[in-house]
């Protein structure tokens, strides 16, 4: 493998991740940082080789440039860079939204060559802190190319490629900026304003029954864990993806209104089939992922709530080698501890999980 | 504490749960479901002392009766029983909506005194092999008082918060029906109906983008996860909570129609308030609920996909006594595990967790 110069401008969660792996690999990573505390802190974690005394600095004389800023930045700092760096320096770049990007690129002319870049990584709120050389292994990684093809842009390509299947562990995926937002608009933009609203929602019930919060419980909870989401974030989110972000909202509310009209003329089967049709749906998910997303096969075990509770069953299963791809407490309420969801890679596992936790007494069934 | 002979009608989850724990706490429970195998098999688990030979041989000379049945013909079985129970005899049930039964049971000037109820414990599909005698520890047990009071019910009140509260060991909350489905419908109906909304808008999509589902990432199975439950269930419960539901579903449709104002008009303030707004008033939930669920303080740890590796980190709690009151996968991609969430129970176990996972070479952080 040969060893790249590599900038990474932008060092939260992904900037720090890309820069942890791709040093890891061999790569001489330099970053850069409007918070110089941040940039130190990635070179004292080891995540980076240097820091760039300035955005220029940082790019200067290197092979690929990963812009890993907030998508409303992007453009500004591609321009901003683009005149400094080499004729063979390749720019991508990592935001949730690649439309207005590669429109507000293509219009620029650069002299070199920019493909658009997201890698689906779930993106927690960590920053560096919560960097993680792994975080992009197996996971979907879309590269958008340029809207005029033109230049060298096919070898980019393939040199990304390269480093993101190659070095990152990703599957990269190529896909136009107009088919990427619409599909990120439906699995991740609209449930997040739909988890958003439903909270808000139950604020209106609670301003005439206030203890209505006080009861909300765990199903509340679990359906609305991405309304805790940074507010500018998803904002500026919205705002950059808003023509596909509006489409994939007016489908919910279409299938609120149809869900309302049957439940108006009680409509029982058209009631079944609207959450029959979600069940069925939501089940083909995992399927649908030709082995990219890897279905999870289940085990339920009721557990007392007592510490070691948790620890005595993932022990039992390590035991026997069995790794979990999932794990969830089941809560009888809020907080309480009442069955734990395992969820294991294949039939086989699960079939051996059963077995092993069946013969020491637990109360295991699968699904 | 006095033994008194109790009657369990259906032997799902809530029946099986409740016989197990009441025939441990020294009562006498006899039960019967309409499959004689359920029954037989509550029988063989030891969750009853005895199986009645028919609906009404199973109520004869108890002091209460538990309907456990689906939520539509609670009121029949209140019906076709209470004319050949005892005077005395209590009957109450566990339905989720109690305007419906409140009314019906009212119409009917039974012998006896009917007193609603609704154990707000997680109803996991997983009938009597999932049945757990904790299930209602913590739990907020709401109690309906009849539309119109009359005869001896604040007796029958009494008996049933002695066995509620001193048995189950549930937290009893007196509420009118009216209130009780509005509430229900706010923080259970309504999420349930838009996370199957939600799955359904992801389906017009994929009709023109089919890879659409194979992109669905695990913010997007975490929302919509109770879309996975009996769609004969949930149409059921909608049909008798239809007014409470209609009215919270009103209530989704406007905070939809606010953000796509807002979004139309790039009103990025509006939008950062929308979003805020939802964070902050989720946030509140556990708050106000006095004590009765529990706040999570949480702890992250990215781990490894390996065998064990989710052993280690909470056996090495464990060790500390430390008890988990929540744990999930944040993966960064479907069915791959990439950091531990961890819930502990308050502020001084989360800072204990951290310690002592920092001290073994855990990137862990709290939040």
């Amino acid at each position: 493998m040969e060893s790249r110069r590599i900038a990474i401008v932008g060092l939260g969660l992904i900037g720090g991740s890309l820069a942890f792996r791709l040093k890891s690999r061999g790569h001489y990573v330099t970053g850069f940082d409007v918070d110089p505390e941040r940039a130190n802190t990635a070179l004292h974690l080891g995540a980076i080789d240097g820091v760039g005394l300035s955005l220029l600095d940082g790019v200067k004389d290197v092979d690929v440039v990963f812009v890993a800023t907030p998508v409303g930045i992007v453009s500004e700092i591609v321009a901003d860079i683009a005149p400094h760096v080499g004729q063979e320096t390749i720019i991508t770049d990592v935001g949730s939204v690649k439309r207005p990007i590669m429109e507000n690129v293509s219009r620029m002319d650069l002299p070199v060559t920019f493909v658009g870049g997201h890698p689906m990584a779930g993106r927690e709120q960590g920053g560096i802190a919560a960097a993680d050389p792994n975080l992009f292994e197996n996971a979907v990684y879309v590269l958008t190319p340029p809207i005029e093809p033109k230049g060298p842009w096919p070898e980019a390509l393939a040199v990304l490629k390269r480093v993101i299947q190659g070095d990152l562990g990703a599957n990269v995926t190529v896909m136009d900026a107009v088919t990427h937002d619409e599909v990120v608009a439906a699995v991740s933009h609209m449930p997040h304003v739909a988890a958003a609203a439903i909270v808000n929602a139950l604020g209106q019930t609670a301003e005439k029954i206030p203890k209505a919060l006080a009861l909300a419980a765990g199903g509340f909870r679990d359906t609305t864990r991405i309304a805790s989401g940074s507010p500018e974030l998803w904002a500026d989110i919205c705002l950059h993806n808003s023509a596909s972000v509006l489409r994939s909202v007016a489908y919910l509310q279409d299938q609120l209104e149809g869900f309302q009209e049957a439940l108006l003329t009680r409509d029982a089967q058209g009631l079944e089939e609207f959450f029959g049709k979600a069940r069925d749906l939501r089940a083909e998910v995992p399927a649908a992922q030709r082995g990219l997303i890897p279905s999870i096969y289940e085990v339920m075990v009721p557990v007392p709530d007592t510490p070691g509770a948790i620890s005595a069953v993932t022990s039992l299963l390590a035991s026997a080698a069995l790794s979990l791809k999932d794990i969830s407490i089941v809560r009888q309420r809020e907080g309480e501890v009442g069955a734990l969801r395992l969820g294991l890679a294949d039939g086989a596992s699960r079939d051996l999980a059963l077995e092993i936790l069946l013969s020491e007494g637990y109360r295991a069934y699968g699904r």
